[in-house]
């Protein structure tokens, strides 16, 4: 794809007029959003307005008058049609850590000690595999880990309590089917808990039509909610009332300022509440979801899961072009993909490196380590114009043509990417 | 105390310039910093930094270029000196149920198993008994609530794992003995867990001279860092590498950024953070430090405690002189109690709506249900001053004699106080 036929795509985008709503720095090429997504326009005044007017004029009255308290549960149902559920089924509230622990507790006590494994993948997200082996280990189970996909069915056995699968890897880019896996999981008598970390806000997903058991989810990646969001959590209704999670504060309370000396959960997702909830953070996920309702008005996840995989084409077919010596390491199906694409680079060229003279260029993606160390593309269709897919593969073929990654600074590693 | 007298406090009040760090609402006396502290003024301009230039211009370079990345343990650091921590002990993360979750399972977890039991009292903040309860049945334990601190060192026996108090009580504000309890507890094996959510910032607390073993507390109350800011977490360094807390996230590993499969938990307080940290929420908090670094040049723990028996002595002396049917619910010797003065009213008297009779007029306090009903003083050295504190008590005068209480809609209960 030449840059001609990247503006034409541009110029048809129906979802372009999006990216008016955000924040893009001068000269920067963004292909980063499924690590910290870009700040919407409006954010900064969402943000102050939570700050000097509910905090500053309003204080402790801001409660009840700007309506804090039912914002984990109004900005869960702003996320809902975006994951497939219903309004009441999604809170906004901790990390994405914190609220995995929650699902997988609830769901091991759901199985009420007869089966002990929680499986998933050892390419998943490690915060998911630590948060899982501590849990395993509290009921006394353990975590099974997979190293591809294939070997999932083997283990779905009367031992697996839980398969927990993160539905688009942050590696690869590999998406699940949702739907197949949670209705194997569930004939074997397997619960399914999902992370949408990087699925949410970018590619299709379903809960309800999944029946899925469980989901957590990120606000600062594709939903744009800025650094260190809360995250969200959502339990399938059948479960509400039945499955428990143990960080019972009181926020999780029937009856929370009633200060009754025994915890009596409440009923449905508030139950998954459990302290204060952080009014700045949310304030700004609550801005990015604007961006989102405008979106509805223009297609919806329709449109932008069109324009998320004619991204990721556009740019595997010009990194083939162009930049031959690259393996694509995201699967090439659209359906077996989310809205990334990763590359390898021969052994010998540093992928590091490389992606530091991207970054310094201004294109900005990730280096994710391991093997094959990658370079990571995220496409975030709400904001990433054709034209800039064609110019970040252009930037990366004259790093490598001009060898600029061999030279420092850009060859020497840093604390964090 | 006359308004005169109150008048010439502040006029030789050493801490009166603090004052000016804060926007205090126009007409507004707020007795209610130990349910959320006033906003330091700077906070508006720091919170805008971290959205406009650190997240909309920096994005996702800002976890190195802004230091994102050390905030938990930077902000822990500039807390440390507050409750007499040392720089590497703290940690800023979560809420303080999520972070009281994570030490109460540390604790428990180096008990291994031969003491079951969680003591703490029924007049604790629920939200600690909620989680302690939690906790302990996971460990096949149980929580065993004292009615009346005198009952505490008889059940600090064998089967007491975790002596687990709140520092200063959320309604009466009594101040427990933090070395005395501490001692007695570990002179009979128990571990000893202090919610510092009523202290920090407030009361002289000495966390490594208590030889205590656990912290958690507040970053939103005498701190003043904004609605639902980030809570902080101490665990004594003898215990570093020693317990183990289950909210095993990524950032708590030993190597977050090497993606290993398994978990390793990082040295020291690290291992107490679990999921990415919420940007926004710490930056308001980060403001909120200055004016404390601020104090430590006006004489620091001393003078704001000073400050604050002064305060609340000056309120109790002018309860007592014009409000003489009201009955100081709080300890009236200065070492037994916090920043805070609690009410009751004889029966007949609707506590919940002389409150609300009194924020109509500017006065803005707490009340809390129980036995019996409340209205709660909350005094901030930081900001509050003498005259607001005699002013109030007129206007508690002024309700009562008009009873303006029983007009509506101050007689109608609301949902959240």
């Amino acid at each position: 794809m030449n840059r001609d036929q990247a503006l034409a795509l541009d110029a048809a985008d129906p979802l372009a007029p999006l990216r008016a709503h955000f924040h893009l720095p001068e000269g920067l090429i963004y292909l980063d959003g499924n690590s910290l997504g870009v700040m919407p326009k409006h954010a900064p005044a969402r943000v102050a307005r939570a700050v000097e007017q509910e905090w500053g004029e309003g204080l402790i009255r801001s409660w009840n008058d700007a309506g804090w308290i039912d914002q984990p549960r109004r900005l869960g149902d702003r996320i809902a049609p975006w994951i497939g559920a219903r309004p009441g089924e999604v809170l906004v509230a901790d990390s994405t850590s914190v609220n995995l622990y929650k699902v997988l507790h609830a769901a091991m006590q759901l199985q009420q000690g007869q089966r002990l494994r929680i499986v998933s993948e050892r390419s998943n997200f490690p915060t998911d595999n630590y948060v899982a082996q501590s849990v395993a280990r509290a009921h006394g189970g353990e975590l099974v880990l997979v190293d591809a996909p294939e070997e999932i069915p083997a283990l779905l056995d009367e031992r697996c309590a839980v398969l927990m699968l993160t539905h688009v890897n942050y590696r690869s880019g590999r998406m699940h089917d949702m739907p197949l896996l949670t209705r194997w999981a569930q004939q074997a008598g397997c619960l399914a808990v999902w992370d949408l970390a990087h699925s949410a806000g970018a590619v299709p997903v379903d809960l309800l039509g999944s029946a899925a058991d469980f989901a957590v989810g990120c606000g600062y990646k594709y939903l744009n909610g800025g650094p260190g969001a809360p995250a969200f959590v959502w339990v399938h209704p059948r479960h509400h009332g039945q499955a428990f999670q143990p960080l019972s504060g009181w926020l999780g309370h029937a009856k929370p300022f009633a200060f009754t000396p025994d915890y009596q959960p409440a009923a449905g997702i508030q139950q998954y509440q459990c302290g204060t909830p952080p009014i700045l953070g949310l304030a700004a996920l609550d801005a990015a979801l604007d961006v989102f309702d405008a979106a509805t008005k223009l297609g919806g996840m329709a449109a932008v899961r069109a324009k998320s995989v004619q991204l990721c084409e556009a740019f595997i077919e010009t990194v083939l072009q162009r930049v031959p010596e690259a393996a694509i390491e995201s699967p090439r199906v659209a359906a077996q993909r989310g809205s990334q694409v990763s590359l390898s680079l021969p052994e010998g060229i540093d992928a590091y490196a490389v992606m530091q003279a991207l970054i310094h260029r201004g294109v900005i993606g990730d280096f994710r380590d391991g093997t094959p160390p990658l370079l990571r593309f995220g496409f975030t269709p709400l904001y990433t114009r054709f034209a800039e897919v064609v110019d970040a593969v252009e930037h990366l073929r004259a790093v490598l043509n001009t060898g600029q990654w061999r030279e420092p600074p850009f060859a020497a590693r840093g604390a964090v990417t």
